[in-house]
């Protein structure tokens, strides 16, 4: 057995947190080795980081903080909420240096950090757009994002501090969270009653309080919790009020996702931190019913959230188009947030189903192959003129991508008290600590996601059980423990209690045949049409290898699709079969007609279908998710 | 014969336009006599009217020329362009002065005229909102609607003069444009350079120059059309800029429908006008394209056109979705306008026919029955929570809409050289005056739209031509004149050419079966499913007439759909027949299914449709167009 690495660097750090059932397995204990994952990983480290850090630079978002640092003369650059992008640029970075050491990153990091440090006033208060002439604006509007910005600067305060990189921003973000405390509050208590316009402080305090055990960071990020709904934000916004920022109504009595959908996420994200540190009841109720009307009536079938296009947010149930939707990049990490706090909370293996789900095909797709462009907006149909771009004016999603990646294998594990689950799968290597201070170290042997066939290679000692999660996607899963076979085993959690001994092979196979999925019928956009999974991942078609119209493909049945690899998207299997393709010649210049159906004449194609994650990446085109079938 | 009115209140006056091929017949002499028009006029000018000024006065519009009149202690209320609702109700009222004496609607209409009166500046500038305090901010934001608010009060003026109401209001725009001409224009001309950000200036400068027969405004009209797409407006913008203002090529190369839908027809139906006048080839084929891509690419089956929420505007080709269709009413009458001035241009019958399609289903729709509640956004597919409104903070529909209906008998004549243009259908008695000074009169006898028998009588002496309208919508027309029968007559224009003497019948036989049609393969939202059309009426399903859910119903086949009046609806016509509703019992607390295909259980149901304008005058429930058939 190795030496073990006895700092621990959880995604969220609940081992100190009363109501949480398990706690996320420190990420530089988790090293990956496939090939789907590390080589993202490297790229997020080697080019996204780098380029982003520049695009930073290049922006003026730096020069903010110079600015702010008492150089008036400087011009304010970007949008009024540019230091997050910032703030999650420098989370991003603090994550990965749990891989290893990483120079230049290093020095990137500690100029950064220099820079928020000087820009901080005496007070505490830390915001560049405030400065100056627009000093005494502070704290005057709740749609400014104000507490948005800090939300993120602690986040990245606490990922640096905890992955060993320092701790003077952990002092930064205790002093500006001090002052916010002083300034807002209560109207007995002769704060300034507050309701931030875009949520993200709640989870941020919540986890500056377990990094630091400071209760006043706790009482505050429920303070801003328990604000809402109550007609406190009405005096003066800058962007919009009521349920576009979850505000026209108690979280508690909010039973559906609404609104702008990353502020939506966000916000239930904190709540959910908040249920872990304090147990409440009617929050989790409430947290609960909100997950289950999005996963059951308000998403994309990527996973995708928020279709709307003018609020950036969700619509009503079963408003869910394909070529319009929003569906914004961010949304998806900060719903893979969410869930990994209602797992942390239930052990409720639903939610690393949905965690799996959106980080294959809702998150990823928003990064370029190379690392260096995004998607904002993802759509499941698209024109070629949706292409992703190097950064945007605003650019939240970039970073938010970039750390979702940094923290991808503090996703994979998790303990409870006399247990170790298995989220995800991918070839790797880790070792993780149980509650009694055994070490178990396990390997996980498999070409997952393009296979199904895993092999576990368990080192440990003793009473524990072993919990794989079996994907709800998976129809005919088997386990094989030291010769005995498990057959059919149902989608959920196989638990493997035993008294371990030595070294100890598990065989999990998870069959992945090609399946096609329908929508329900009031979505009516895919109404009649189906899509393309193999084990987790969404299929697309794109123009660039077809003859025909994408939009006008008929697949042939799903098991006459076989898998190719393609050297073009970088070794993923992509699936080909002969269907058709409808032709439309009674409908030029035409768009009605008079009858009850027109008849398309049919034609053979060669259909090839590519992950929906790496659409974009080749010449523009069409690209279409769901199809008609034979 | 009866006695001739000679004052012509024709909608547009094209009599000295070199370009005109038709000229509309004036409308007092189009006395509208039928049970579907002519009540809805009457609650235009009984109770809409009435209603609307009471809602002005509340709104403060009216208040806000008070204050401009030396008040500044009166605060301005309402948005900066809130004197547009104003004039587009004084342009209703003046057009319904046409009708005969309405002392109570003359008073409201004086007062109003002193209101505007007293807010001119000496200058001719007249604006509320650029006042005192904002005095200096006047022509500095080309997206403050200055022009467009100035447009409406020329097309007011333009209507009061024209109907004989008072010339005062002249004199007011003549003097606005005049100061207007001299402050902007070509920079070489020290003038100040200016693309109006929301169209509406180009059309009233053309309709004031025809009424005054002042050249200067046709010249300003010219110059602002031609002013476009050549980057001038980029200082400062308080809206949108680029393609949303039609401001991102000149307009000669805009070959699609695209941006802000009310500002695109407005725009075109400006250029209209201005080719009118000028013959200007380049022009025309612009608009062309743009009316080709608008009605074979970018329409809802409705007439309905810009769908998308978050620019109140167009969308891509086939981007036409149902439940989250905007299609602004205002839109609808906008582009009414623009087919006006291009069937005057042209003389072509497919203008008429979506004339006749938008004002039945598109803009019709915008009103109740009681007509005093108001949709702003029309969309194809509704839940419960969408009603109309009795006004709104941007109140431009419910005007929009007022100063249609009152418009209405210009719309069903024309005349051309030789000939008398018959576009539209319903019970009336007109006079119309020939080329010549000869009067003809007609009579329709019918009860058009509920069914297509048409009886012309026409009392007229010499030789000239009758043209009717073949809808497009009709498969199987007939016409009868004098014992002379023509069957199968083709959509279009039908042409009869004769020395007229005494009284003629014409019988027009326009068969009106119920009809399914569907939409373009590439419309995803209403893939499979059909609309239901009979004569030019688009039908709806609504919940309270259903026991299942609206967007389960199953049709029965086109032919088994009996007629049935509905008293609950004005008399409209209802479809009734026996069809089925879909049963989910596999989709509970689902969203989606690995399947190829659900069967969904089907249980007979009594199907009751009604036309699409009627639909929400009832209780609440839901709608919906496009349907499922067997």
């Amino acid at each position: 057995m190795t030496q073990i690495q006895t700092r621990s660097i959880p995604v969220i750090r609940t081992a100190n947190s009363p109501f949480s059932r398990l706690h996320p397995v420190s990420l530089q204990q988790v090293q990956l080795q496939d090939t789907f994952w590390k080589p993202r990983r490297d790229i997020n480290r080697q080019k996204t980081l780098p380029s982003q850090y520049a695009r930073l630079e290049e922006s003026g978002c730096l020069n903010n903080f110079r600015r702010a640092a008492g150089h008036p003369e400087i011009p304010f650059e970007g949008p009024f909420f540019a230091d997050s992008d910032a703030y999650k640029w420098l989370e991003a970075a603090a994550w990965t240096l749990a891989e290893g050491q990483h120079p230049e990153l290093q020095n990137k990091i500690e100029e950064l950090v220099g820079l928020i440090e000087n820009a901080q006033c005496e007070s505490g208060y830390l915001n560049t757009f405030f400065m100056f002439e627009r000093e005494h604006e502070r704290f005057t509007d709740t749609g400014a994002h104000e507490l948005y910005c800090a939300g993120h600067l602690f986040q990245a305060a606490v990922a640096l501090n905890r992955a060993g990189g320092n701790n003077k921003l952990l002092e930064v973000s205790e002093k500006h969270a001090r002052h916010m405390a002083q300034t807002l509050g209560p109207a007995e208590e002769g704060k300034k009653p507050w309701v931030d316009g875009h949520p993200e402080i709640e989870m941020a305090l919540v986890e500056l309080y377990r990094e630091t055990g400071n209760q006043q960071h706790l009482q505050l990020a429920q303070y801003f919790l328990d604000a809402r709904g109550r007609g406190l934000a009405r005096e003066k916004i800058w962007t919009f009020w009521g349920s576009y920022g979850q505000d026209h109504q108690p979280f508690r009595d909010l039973k559906e996702v609404t609104g702008h959908a990353v502020r939506m996420v966000y916000l239930s994200a904190g709540a959910a931190d908040l249920v872990l540190e304090t147990g409440e009841q009617a929050l989790k109720d409430a947290l609960d019913a909100q997950w289950h009307n999005m996963t059951e009536k308000r998403m994309s079938v990527n996973g995708g959230i928020g279709p709307r296009h003018y609020i950036e947010g969700f619509g009503k149930d079963h408003e869910l188009p394909s070529e319009s939707a929003y569906n914004e990049t961010c949304a998806a990490v900060g719903s893979i947030m969410w869930s990994q706090r209602m797992l942390s909370l239930t052990g409720d293996v639903k939610y690393a189903d949905l965690i799996e789900h959106q980080l294959f095909n809702a998150a990823l797709p928003g990064v370029s192959l190379d690392g260096q462009s995004y998607f904002y907006v993802n759509p499941l149909a698209a024109g070629p003129e949706h292409r992703r771009q190097g950064w945007f004016g605003c650019a939240c999603c970039p970073p938010n991508a970039a750390r979702l990646l940094a923290t991808l294998p503090g996703y994979f594990y998790s303990t409870e008290k006399d247990s170790i689950h298995v989220h995800l799968y991918a070839q790797s290597s880790s070792e993780i600590q149980l509650w009694d201070g055994r070490m178990v170290r396990i390997e996980q042997h498999t070409h997952y996601p393009w296979d199904g066939h895993i092999k576990l290679v368990i080192e440990g000692t003793g009473e524990f059980a072993l919990k794989l999660r079996i994907p709800a996607w998976c129809e005919n899963a088997s386990v094989k423990v030291s010769g005995e076979v498990f057959q059919n085993v149902p989608a959920g959690c196989f638990e493997i209690q035993r008294n371990w001994e030595g070294t100890t092979e598990v065989q999990l196979n998870l069959e992945m045949p090609v399946r096609f999925m329908v929508s329900h019928p009031h979505v009516a956009d895919s109404s009649g049409k189906v899509s393309v999974f193999r084990g987790p991942l969404l299929y697309c078609a794109e123009s660039v290898d077809h003859a025909g119209d994408v939009r006008d493909l008929v697949l042939p049945a799903e098991n006459t699709l076989q898998l190719q690899a393609s050297s073009a998207l970088q070794g993923a299997l992509v699936l080909q079969g002969t269907g058709q393709v409808k032709l439309h010649p009674t409908w030029s210049g035409k768009l009605y007609q008079y009858t009850a159906k027109i008849h398309s004449p049919l034609q053979t194609e060669q259909i090839t279908l590519v992950p929906y994650y790496t659409w974009a990446n080749r010449e523009e085109g069409r690209m279409q998710v769901w199809l008609d079938h034979s």
